[in-house]
This record gives C-alpha cells, sequence and structure tokens, in this order.
C-alpha cells in the first residue's frame, strides 16, 4: 500500500538522520542554548537575510502558535485568521484555551486579503468587543494555495497602518518558497511580519519549527513564554542539529523543490484521467474530487484522507 | 431630549426601590444565604413550576454568561452560538478568556435551528477539533426577534440527542414572554433547557440577573465558580429582595407586557411614516433604518444609538 | 440576636440610600459614562489630590482584584502577595484562573516587608520561573493590622528600584485612615501606588469599589478588561451616585472613623474581661481567642466567626 | 571539561539512536496511532502489570504536567504539591496558566506526607476557597530523595479517602526504581496513582515522557487535551519506536541502575574528601556544599550547577 496521506509520515531525510546520529555523544548544555542551536539561528538569519531576529526552536506547530499568539497579545486582543486556518479548525481550540478570541472570516480561496481584514477592524469598534490586534495568515494555506508577494505586501500594509501584528504559519513555506506561482523569496518575509515560522517537521526534519521574531515588543521576554507553554526542551539541540543541517547547501529549498514536484505528478496524473481538484494547487497539496466508486476502489490500493 | 437608547436608562421601578428601603437597615448574612434570597428563588422555582432546580443571582449578564459556561465545560468543550448572539460579539471575549471556543454560525433572524447545529457537530469530528457541548441562544435574540415553543422544542431535542447542554440567555426574557409572537410560558423553560438566566436588570431591578439550574451535572458545585468569577455579591441580600418583589404580584410580567406595549408605539409610528425595520421584531427592541438626513435630523431631539 | 460578623449585614447608609432614591428616575447613559460618575471621579481625584488618575467602578473585591491583576500582566508575570492575602485564600483561584501565579508569602502581622519582597525577587532569576511584576497588600490588611506611612514608603521604593507594580487592595481603607495608628493620608497613596482601589461595600454602600489607577502603564485600554471581566456595569450611575455621596461632605472618612470607635468598644470590652486578641488590631476588625465553652455560651446571643 | 549538569547532555543511548536509524524510512500514520506506539504501549502495560491502562506520550515534562493537571480539575480545583515540587516553581507557572492553583506546601525532605495534605483539606472548607482535588508529587523528589513504600501507600490511602487524585510526576522514575532506599517496583505504581509518567528523556531517550493513566475518569477524553496543549506529535511513531526499545530488554532498568551507579561514585569522592551534601540523595542527583574558594577552583575544570 502507497500512503499518500501526508508529508511527515517518514522519520527525517537522511542528512538531518546523519547530523543526529554523528553528533550523538557529544555533551552539550541544555534548553537551546548549545553550539548547534546557535549556529542554526544564525544560518536562518542569512538565509532570511537579517541579522536583528531572534529564533527560538519549537517542537511543533500548535505549540508555536500558541506560544505566538499567546506571548503577543493582551488578554482582550484577538487574531483575525480564514475559517480554514489551523488555528481556527485545527488545533482543539489551542488559542482561545490561552484566553484569545480569533475572529474568524471567510477567506478567498483560504486566504485573508486587505478588505477582509479592513471589515473586521470597522465592525470591532469599542471596548464592548475585543480588540482586533493580530493577524493569522499561512503560507502555504491550509488548502495549498500561495500567497503572492503583492498579496503579502498589501496585507502587510494593512497591519503596519492599523497596529496590528503580521503573523505567518510556516509549517509549509518551504512548499510555498519552491511553487511557481509563488514570487517570494524567504528573505522578503522579515520585511514583512512581525513574526513567523519556519516548518522542519514537514520539510525533512524529525520534528521542529523555527520561530523568527522581528518586531521588537514580541522578543520581548519570548523565553518565559517558551517554557510555560512546555516548549523549552531539554535536549535544545537535537532542534539546532535539524536546523543547522536544513539550512546548510540549500537543503531546504531542495525539499521543497522535490516536494511540489512530487505532487505535480499526482496533479498532472489527476489532469489526465479527468478527475478535478477541489483547489487549484501549485504546492504538495493536493485536494480532488472522486466519485464514490472510485473512492472505494482506490481505497484498496492506497492510504490517502477523505 | 428623549432617550430611545435602551431599556436599563433608570434606576429601579417604584416597587423593587420601596423594598430596598424598607429594608434597608435589617441585618442578614451575606454572600446569598439571606432569607430574602430563599423566598426569591422559592417564587421563581414557584413560577418555573419546577421545585428542583437552583438557583443563583448575579450581578450581571456577561457574569451570568461568563459563570455558566466556564463552569459547564471541559477546557477543550466549545459553545455553539450565533454570530449576532451576546457572547460572539458583545462580551470582549469573555468566553474565550476562559478558555473555551464560541462556534459561531450564521443565524436565522438571530437564531439557531436544529440543522445549524447538526451541521457543526458534522463538522466537528475528532479529537484535533474542539468538541461541541453547549448550545447558547438568547430570548428574546439580540435582534429582537423571539423563539417559538415549536423552534425551541426542536432545538432541545437535538440537544437531548447529542448531549449538548442547553443553555438560554434571557436578559429580556420578560420581553419574549410578552410577545404576541411568543407561544412560550415562563415554566416552559425547564423542559427546553439544562440551565437558563432571568433577567432583571433589563426588567425593572436595579441590577441582577437570576441563573436558573435545571441539569444535576451543572449544578455541581457551582457556588465555587460563581465566587471564582467575582459574582459571590457581599450584600447578596439586595438580589434576593428585588427578585422577589419582581416574582411578587406578577410584577415580572407586567414588566414585560409595558415594555413591549412601549415599543410597539414606536414601531407603528415607524410603519405610519414608512420607514422601514431593519427587522421585524415584536418585542422590546426596535431596530429601523434611517436616511441620513432623518438620522441628523433627529439626533437633535433625541438619544438612539446608531 | 446582634451580628458582629461583618462590616456589610445592612444595605446602604441613610446618605447613600437617599441618593439613590432621589436620582431613581433620572434617565442616563449607562456603562459608567453619565454624568454622576463623572462628578464621583472629580470628587475622589480631589480627595486623592491628584488630578490625572483614572477611576473605575467595579462592584465587588474580587472583580477589582482580578481584572487589575489580569490586566497589569503578561502570562508568565506574578503577583508576590501575604499568605493570609484576600487573592491568596479567599477569592476561589480568582487570580490564578486568570493564569496568574501568586508568590505567597509568610506575612510579618500580615504585612509585606521590603526584604520579604526582594527574597522573592532572589529566588526567582531566570525564565524557569515566573517574573515577579507585582505587589499586593492590603490596607487594613485582612488580619486587622495597618500599614504605617514609612512601611508603605519603603515598599513603594523597592518595587520602583525593581520594576515592580505596587496595588493596594483598600476594601477597608477607611478604616486604616482612620486608625490611630496609620499615619497616612488618602492622597499619600496615589504617592506608593501604581494602582489600588477605595472600598465602598464595607464603607456604607450598597455596593461598590473605586479602583483609582495612577501608572499609564495600566491606565492603557483598562475599560476593555473591565468589560471582560463581567464588570462593565450597564446602570453604571448607580456606582457613581453612590460614590458621589461617599465622597462629599467627608462621609467617607466618617463612616471610617465610626466604625473604628464602635470595634474599639468591643477591643476594650474584651481586655476588661481578660480574653486575649488573636492580634493587635487598631481597625474595625478584631480577632480573639475564646474558650470553647465561652464559645458556646456567646453563641447563642450573638451571631460571629468562628 | 567534564559536565556534572545533569542527565541529560548527549542525545540517545545506543539501542533507541539504532532503531530510530532502522526505521527511519517506513511510512507510518501520524499522531501516535502507529504499530509502534502500540507496541510500545502493550510493553509498559506488561511492565507495569497493568492491563486497563490509557498510556500517551508526550514531548516533555512541563507538557505532561500541564496537560495532565488541567484536563483532571475543574475550574476552581487545586492540586497540592510541595514548594520544591517541579510545577511549583520550575515551570514558569505553566499549571496557573491553565487556571489552576497550586497549593504550596513545606515538604519533608522534598515529599508531601498524609499530615501534610489532610492539613491543607482542613484549612480548604468552603467555596470562597479552592477545592483540593489532585495530590502532586515526584519520584525521585526534586532534590534526590525518594518515596518508600510505605510513604505511597499512606499517601494514596489519604487521597482515596478524601476524594483526590494521587499524580505522580516520573521524570526520574528509573532512577528511584533503582535505589537502595526505594522498596517499589513499577507495578506497584497503578495501585497507588491514578496517574502518573515514565520520564524517557532523562532516561536515554531523545526526548518522550509516557503518560500512564489509571483512573477512569481521567482517561475520558484526553486526547482532546494532549492535542489542545501542543502535545500530539505529529511523527508520534518517534516516541513509540523509543520507549518500546526502552522497555525491551530491561534496558529502561538497567539505565536506572547505571546512572545512580555513577551518581555514588561521585557521593562517594565527596564523603572521602569530606565534602557535605545538602540531602541524602540515594538517587543520580547530588547536591553538596562547596567553599566559595573550592567553587572556583573546580569550576576551571568542569561544569556543574550552582
Amino acid at each position: 500500500m502507497i500512503s499518500f496521506k501526508n508529508d511527515y509520515s517518514e522519520g527525517a531525510c537522511p542528512e538531518v538522520l546523519e547530523a543526529l546520529v554523528k553528533t550523538n555523544y557529544e555533551q552539550t548544555v541544555g534548553y537551546g542554548e548549545d553550539e548547534y542551536c546557535k549556529e542554526a539561528r544564525n544560518l536562518i538569519k542569512e538565509n532570511i537575510n537579517y541579522s536583528n531576529a531572534d529564533i527560538y526552536f519549537l517542537v511543533g506547530g500548535t505549540q508555536a502558535n500558541t506560544t505566538v499568539i499567546s506571548h503577543s497579545l493582551k488578554p482582550y486582543e484577538a487574531v483575525i485568521a480564514c475559517k480554514t486556518g489551523h488555528i481556527s479548525i485545527h488545533e482543539t481550540g489551542a488559542i482561545e484555551a490561552t484566553g484569545h478570541k480569533i475572529i474568524e472570516v471567510d477567506g478567498i480561496d483560504g486566504k485573508l486579503t486587505p478588505n477582509l481584514i479592513l471589515n473586521e477592524l470597522r465592525k470591532h469598534e469599542d471596548h464592548h468587543m475585543v480588540k482586533p490586534k493580530m493577524v493569522y495568515i499561512s503560507n502555504t494555506t491550509e488548502i495549498g494555495t500561495v500567497y503572492t508577494k503583492s498579496e503579502l505586501e498589501s496585507i502587510s500594509k494593512v497591519c503596519k497602518e492599523n497596529n496590528l501584528y503580521l503573523y505567518l504559519d510556516g509549517a509549509r513555506l518551504a512548499s510555498a518558497l519552491a511553487s511557481e506561482k509563488c514570487d517570494v523569496n524567504l528573505e522578503d518575509y522579515p520585511k514583512y511580519c512581525d513574526v513567523f515560522y519556519i516548518g522542519g517537521t514537514k520539510c525533512g526534519l524529525l520534528f521542529g519549527e523555527a520561530v523568527v521574531i522581528i518586531n521588537d515588543e514580541i522578543k520581548k521576554e519570548f523565553q518565559f513564554s517558551v517554557k510555560q507553554k512546555g516548549g523549552l526542551f531539554a535536549k535544545g539541540r537535537l532542534l539546532g542539529i535539524q536546523f543547522a543541517t536544513l539550512f546548510k547547501d540549500d537543503l531546504y529549498y531542495k525539499i521543497g523543490v522535490h516536494s511540489n514536484k512530487m505532487a505535480l505528478k499526482i496533479k498532472n496524473a489527476f489532469a489526465e484521467k479527468g478527475i478535478k481538484l477541489a483547489t487549484d494547487s501549485y504546492t504538495n497539496q493536493i485536494f480532488c474530487r472522486f466519485k464514490s466508486r472510485t473512492n472505494k476502489k482506490i481505497r484498496k490500493r492506497c492510504y490517502f484522507f477523505s
């Protein structure tokens, strides 16, 4: 049986595994204060071309989102997100559990727009309502679409003008970067975002997400929130070793390209067979519509979500 | 200037004020354990024809909603409500601040229906999402409409079948009861709801809402949540005295009838002038559409929301 | 039976009741934006001799404490308090319910000292622990003692030097002011505190506490927290009317003096009979030790806590 | 330089690393629903001799504590713990951040006793205070001491009699089991505890803690809390592979014995040199008192905490 379920059904890519094996018996200090984490941070700073970022390595996406959002907002501040956003629907209310409302918006192709954001600002006019303070977007989105440079630019502009933080969930950022529809480079992100994370779990690591903080207000005392939300990893160097490997020799970009290429093969195969796509994805997530009979048939030969 | 802003711009109705004055120098125990609170609880039990209810007197609606919902739900459980629901939009994220997601639904005339509820149950299928456990409705709704008996019955049925608590916000329940469109009596509510509150602030009291708990699971240790959420009123007898007065001699119902009657006069005046209503209200909330010029003009002579 | 249970077993003092009656049928805007609230704020500003304060009227003490503390602190920040502090033991975990640790300290006579505070700062050294950010004291304390001017001064100094907010719970501030052991005036409090509240419930009001914010950081958007924590009172003018009455003609101070005088009579009676006090109170809270037999005997003739 | 800092300064023990390498390219389902997790669960159930347990694999200790405690308690319920307990002092208020008070007790040798617990139950008498509902203990304790069988038995008895959950933090349970002072076997724990966790991070794994739930009330819907608190690991099989390896061929016990043996060498060396211990540890944590001069001297040759 072949599994088309996701991009995290195996362990690590060979380079990452090898690095972990090679360093296994070295002794380092814990909690991300080791030399490997330092190296990984420096490599990421080079790759994003922004030396003044603060970088934290967390284990998973829900943890990253929870830590960033709860750290950034005051109790009555809220985050604007698409209804299809990961934080809106697929994190078991993790954000609300830290006390914050998600203002959920019907996105367009899984994406927010300046108008959708401004519309919410207009509605939230006084202290009888939450105060929108952050915008959450994902690239790639949860339905496989990507933001273009001009889309990110205009969202970023509206955020800056309205004193909103822009937070980008990059669980599958590598796939976005590699997409033919995406004219944004990794080094553009610090210009647009106040904070974003670069996903490792879905890009060849055993686990790990790198939170990149650009805005000084969010940087302040972030390590306290990391610890409180359960994200201060004892053997922190495991994250450093993996991310350092990922950002050497363009491995990060190569994995993104490879995964999109594989997805394109599937997409083309669908096209040939006349199978309709639910969204026209240019990344490594393909959603299509099968007839019920087809569904049953292929279910015997491979795994997929339905 | 005349104020059409709301139903809480004066103090108390004469009977309530008189009762407070009369009892002012009596000494009682605090925190709602006095004889007046006992009397008020008994009167409400008679009025709802349900002797096995637990009744708590709280100061305001946001407090009542927060206490009831946070007490009833486990951390990962959520409440389904209309987008126009008071908890959704007008309580500054008070529910989320206690850790719970509100699953917001586009209501029909400000109301939930069995299908809208079932639709959300279908979507929330596993532990990657919150677990819907409570349904929140308001009667009258926030836009002045009312639930009929058959509507309440069918929502209640769907709740019982799906192990959901039904919670009714009765901030303006008196107006609903007095509405010509409403065929529900006060004593029907214990049959349909697991918990509901009877609003006093908008029905002639200085302040006060009576939370009526029917479901034994919610009754358990509710007093701890009242205290924790800041609702254990030191001079609790003030609430007892007011509610005891309200539920003697049908005062509660009379106020409801009176306020609807006054609203109907306004509504009829609008009709005569050809002014369009935003919703066809049969209660004491009238929302209408003025032209911008009219708006300016009458603004000089009276207060209203816009 | 006579009740010695507390200072809130009756309704309001005559002046306050009269003011409520007199204004009952006036129409005002809601939520504390009326003229009475404005007047009350101005009177308090005059009395504390500090015109740049922000003043909010809340219904009860637990609500005031919860709102102030949760508004002031970031998620990982904590408040230092005596073990006997009201927030530590008598609010059903209300502060923790908003996410914040109370660092509980064995006080001296129910009071904190600079050394006790510094000791906690020393212990909390890095991000594996909460960050102390606020100091909570009560005057009178929960065991009837009072802070002297020099004590408050030295605590305030240590707070300013260490970037800690000083928050004073004044549920019984009138009794403290009237105490012969207390050389602090009301107008001293803005010098020492970042925020404090002036209790009305235990000083002749039906209910009400006035939160006085001195520090600009805490002032910011406080109205959002008030609403979210259930403290935005619909008929807000009731609080304004009461506090305006309390701060006219020195009523506030007179009540404090009267209540201490009454307590002193009790204290002296105990002394005459050789009954030992648990703490040497100079305020309106008297705690004494009865023999079990005496306890039983007087329990037949009056109410008290044991 | 040699590091004496902790028991987690290297990667994984050879057997665990090998297992991860060997399985790296296999495809499995995510989120702990794979065959390796199943195998690990079965092995643990055999080792604790309790087939009816629910077992969840989490990444770290703070996460395990937060998830278990917040899942088990209602908003007004509290957990009793030693002041030296990890949750009390070393988790940046993670428990309070989920809304719950920790009732902190001065332990005896870092341990709770039945009397210390009963004492707190006596103090918490009504709904003005939190309701103690859980007892948290660690074995080994945070200062290197261990609980004996009779101590655990008597604590468990007091918990059962008073309707309290007993939760044991086993971050270093392997070291406790291997201690000459400890007459408790792994299979005793299900008899005493409602829930406990078996630490892997400090016992040869790259990371991982196995939460073992005995009490059916706590089992219910635990997977929702795991996801919400950020603990649902995408590549869950990594945890399964590691724990399956740890509980094969007695590896878990061997590591415990080894680490205590190494610690004993250090302890004996101290004894020979006349260096005083802070607590008389029989586990792998040694705390001693150096003179300031010695401290400086050895700091040049090795790492340790001070």
